[in-house]
């Protein structure tokens, strides 16, 4: 039987609060029977929500605060008057033990400055990074950084390549999954400096996964790796652009429907397909974006998202808890060759030297 | 009656060859009465097309080279031994004044550098960007830079700002265009040292567009503005980015048809209505992207272009080639109160001058 797993739940955060918070807790219990929850927020409006479900008795714990991290609160601010939150108590179960992971629905950059500052950052790692999965033609991707960090130097991307690999190996099973540098095309001499001398790194270097080299925007739906590795600024915005596109079809394709009665006649014949389809690329069913590179497990999840989806996101925390993910990261850092302290050099490598580096 | 245009047509470049480009070019000389073409490459091959098409009599004509830059062709050796080549002595029949635009599908980096070198930069500007249009939820709008730039400084978002607001004018018909700063989020904290600064400059200048602030990625789709402005490292990323997941969704929607019996009947009621979906996204309708900030039209068609898509690229030149569009946007400069000299300052300038300097 296999060890029982707790998450810590920022029951306050997301547009859907704390009742969109016990619907996912109640199907992540049904799915995932050694999974127990502690829930951070206000008692008053957690326990009616919890006492209307039974099946939940022995498995969720209120622990009451009546403060809450705003979505528009910046992170230094939710630093430095944020202690008693239900972000920031949730986080503090991870570090004291209680829980093997934490997951929000709230304000993304307050949760990553609290979650470094409570946890810290691996003794490997420069830095944290955002990775998420999505559908794609082939199957599904994973992508980072998705915006934790707007700068990056080829160092870090070298370690997003370490980190996203791991985290792939545990999401999908792949034992050496195949990591791409996302570039504006795919020959060695495009690009900016960093990308193309993390592209040197990555060609040279021993991983633990394949390097396939450049990969360009459209590789992304097509899945053509299992990892896109870019700086949290593309990242970002590839990630948007991509939901932003899909609900312009979504949208395009509604109107098409509607645009004859033979259409509509064509709709209804073709629904039970099409709500497949929907299902396909229902951003709920890739909810949970991980941190990575934390002493802990932290997930994102999406601050619209409904219980189904945050049911999701609790399943990828609840993975990323079993798997021992920080101590695998390590182990693949060294596994790869490459030390620690080399990787912690943020100055300028030039292209002549980076081969020597790892 | 409105004065004749001549495009310089590099009839060798794209996957369809000269056979794709004399299509284009009867497609286009039907749609624009008064347009004529100059066709530069292979007479051996592009007579016997021409010649199939009596209609085009007088208003095609060959220039002969056996010369054409390859698609693998690095711009700086395209440069060095690419004088006869099609591309250059379509260039140079703008630099002459027989033209008033050139069009290729043929390599990127190629035409971008010898467009530079041929025609050189407006004397305002200190970087040429490439901008293209799409469609949007709301219509249509464009984005700038797509890749010419993979590394840019605020000064030279600005710039893009102002070229980009100025094609819009152009293409679009829009008095006064809204412009957006692509970012990781809307707030004024967010994003890197560049975008902040742009924004602080856009934000605090007088400009001849509306600036709408920062967007991010989910609005491309939605056309929240009509002209988005980023580096071209970003830009390329999100536009290739936007059409993988428009192939994505496509895929998708082939095997929802394709799943039961039911929904084949339904695709064949729908057929008529999905064909203009398949129109409405369909990127050859949006093809031809146009370079910015030279003294000369020159634009770049997809590579893989049928014949319509051609035709589609030949009239946005046609559009900018009548429109003295580098003369208009000198004036927008001047208009917008900005120095060219302050404009071309490439050094970092601290956001707490950057409120002097616009």
């Amino acid at each position: 039987m296999s060890k029982r797993i707790t998450v810590a739940l920022d029951a306050m955060g997301g547009d859907g609060g704390p009742g969109m918070v016990v619907g996912g807790v109640v199907i992540a219990c049904e799915r995932y029977p050694d999974l127990d929850v502690l829930l951070y927020g206000d008692e008053a409006r957690i326990k009616p929500l919890l006492d209307a479900q039974p099946g939940l008795k022995g498995r969720a714990e209120i622990r009451h605060t009546p403060h809450a991290i705003g979505s528009d609160d910046q992170p230094a601010q939710a630093l430095r008057r944020g202690r008693e939150s239900s972000m920031r108590l949730a986080i503090n179960a991870v570090k004291s033990g209680e829980a093997q992971g934490v997951l929000s629905a709230g304000n993304t950059g307050a949760l990553m400055a609290m979650a470094k500052f409570v946890l810290k950052t691996q003794s490997d790692i420069d830095r944290p990074a955002m990775i998420s999965f999505f559908p794609t033609i082939r199957g599904e991707s994973a992508m980072l950084d998705l915006g934790a960090n707007v700068k990056c130097d080829a160092e870090n991307l070298v370690q997003f390549a370490i980190m996203g690999a791991a985290c792939a190996r545990i999401e999908l099973g792949i034992k050496r999954p195949t990591v791409g540098l996302l570039n504006v095309g795919v020959e060695d001499a495009k690009g900016n400096e960093t990308v193309k001398l993390a592209g040197q790194m990555l060609r040279d270097g021993e991983f633990a996964f394949d390097f396939y080299g450049f990969v360009e925007g459209d590789h992304i739906g097509e899945g053509t790796v299992d990892v896109f590795v870019t700086d949290g600024f593309s990242g970002n915005v590839a990630l948007k652009t991509a939901e932003g596109t899909a609900r312009l079809y979504s949208s395009f394709l509604r109107d098409a429907f509607q645009s004859s009665l033979l259409s509509k006649l064509g709709y209804l014949l073709a629904k039970p397909a099409l709500n497949r389809l929907r299902a396909q690329v229902d951003p709920g069913a890739y909810n949970g974006a991980v941190f990575l590179g934390l002493n802990g497990v932290v997930v994102k999840s999406h601050g619209g998202t409904d219980a189904t989806g945050f049911a999701n996101a609790i399943g990828v925390a609840v993975d990323m808890a079993r798997s021992d993910f920080a101590e695998r990261i390590s182990r693949d850092l060294h596994h790869d060759g490459v030390e620690p302290e080399t990787l912690a050099i943020s100055t300028a490598v030039t292209p002549d030297t980076a081969s020597k580096v790892v």
